[in-house]
């Protein structure tokens, strides 16, 4: 338990007092073995749209648990939506950057390959129980999704154009902080961060990063950043100034 | 070899052309089996107030490489003085914490022991050897500093009033962006964050720390967001908010 926050769960189905709710392997194992709940206690519920509910487990069976779904304890709100495209990195450090981007409010990941990607594989199905688990752990209402790995290439001819990319380019000029209030200051709001790996996108690649109308280059400054440090460094980044803006207009 | 950067190594000793340096044992290990360079082949070395020097490896004996310093390649310069007191937290995660704020430019960092800290040990050595190495991959001219590790208490008391301690608290209201820039707007430019464990500083350790003149208090907004992610979160942001204030002044 963090900060007095209770158990909370991920389930995919909707929500609705009175209803009963029955558990997934995984899950009841979590319960039983790890937590050791028990009947009686009590669980949050969340499906990523109907917000958050209050359950009680019922029974505890071998292999089921059976819950009373009691009343919605929070409403699903607004969630800004940023994305994040990253090229893929070993195993241990991809867990950590899907649950960090997961924490600061991440809604999709999109793997991608690129000409300097050491790694050429990632485990979609981890990521995709690495991300429920985080958004459990830090109190989301919602569950990025993960994309499949595909490359670069893919990544851009399937770029919603009303989504702005900002591509972290260390070639790029101009700092991270002015090219996100730029976007703040125009409302849009919909924007995807393109990490490169550590050696950097190739000449093709960043003369066609460089024509895309959707696009904006971004310096992260002088340092030299591990991709999951600028992963996780331009979502922090986009969260404070999001926050901040906010906070102006209340 | 990242990005053609090549082999860098942290020295403890003062770096003028044509002097002779022998390795110690771990670098010896490291240079000979790790990267297998041999009599020739060329290393960047630093000690954190010389710059960055070319260095020749002359010979490689069983138990001793002999480098020749050949000519500074870059010159020592000013790097922004942050420093991260942080309540420790779990081995592997300590270890990407520190070698994460190495990246982003931390200058002392500072494990410190608080109420609802878990963990109550921390390797200080590991985490100076940590540091080192992060350095070196990160192409910093500079090491960061590793205290003991100690309690709020002391920390506070030791804490020079010169510098300003932004506290990551969650029941500030100010956004951090707005404390970091109002900070950079009166050039002062030392700062330090304290980031509390995951169960939050008790109600004695925020009553003094709200009552401190050199301390402010910032929110990383709604989310709830893991220690060391907090920690990374506020180096990133403070990095970005002072490389766009660089820019503008250009």
């Amino acid at each position: 338990m963090k900060n007095g926050i209770e158990t909370r769960l991920y389930v995919d189905s909707s929500l609705n007092t009175g209803e009963m709710f029955c558990l997934k392997q995984k899950q009841v194992h979590y319960l039983k073995n790890v937590l050791r709940l028990g009947a009686g206690d009590e669980v949050a519920l969340f499906n990523g749209y109907d917000g958050e509910w209050r359950a009680r487990i019922l029974t505890v069976a071998r292999q089921s648990v059976d819950l009373c779904i009691l009343e919605q304890t929070r409403q699903q709100s607004y969630e800004p939506d940023v994305w994040l495209a990253f090229a893929p990195i070993k195993r241990d450090r991809i867990n950590f950057t899907v649950q960090k981007a997961t924490e600061l409010g991440v809604m999709l990941l999109s793997p991608v390959i690129t000409r300097y990607t050491i790694v050429q594989r990632v485990n979609v199905n981890r990521m995709r129980a690495n991300v429920i688990e985080a958004s459990e752990q830090s109190n989301r209402l919602t569950v990025p999704k993960v994309s499949e790995l595909d490359n670069l290439t893919n990544l851009i001819d399937s770029w919603p154009i009303d989504r702005t990319m900002i591509v972290a380019n260390e070639t790029a000029s101009t700092p991270i902080v002015e090219i996100i209030r730029m976007e703040l200051d125009c409302s849009v709001k919909k924007i995807g961060f393109l990490i490169g790996p550590e050696g950097g996108f190739d000449k093709l690649e960043l003369a066609i990063l460089n024509k895309l109308p959707f696009a904006k280059h971004a310096s992260l400054g002088k340092r030299l950043l591990c991709a999951d440090t600028a992963a996780l460094a331009v979502l922090a980044i986009w969260q404070a100034l999001l926050c901040s803006s906010f906070h102006r207009h209340d």
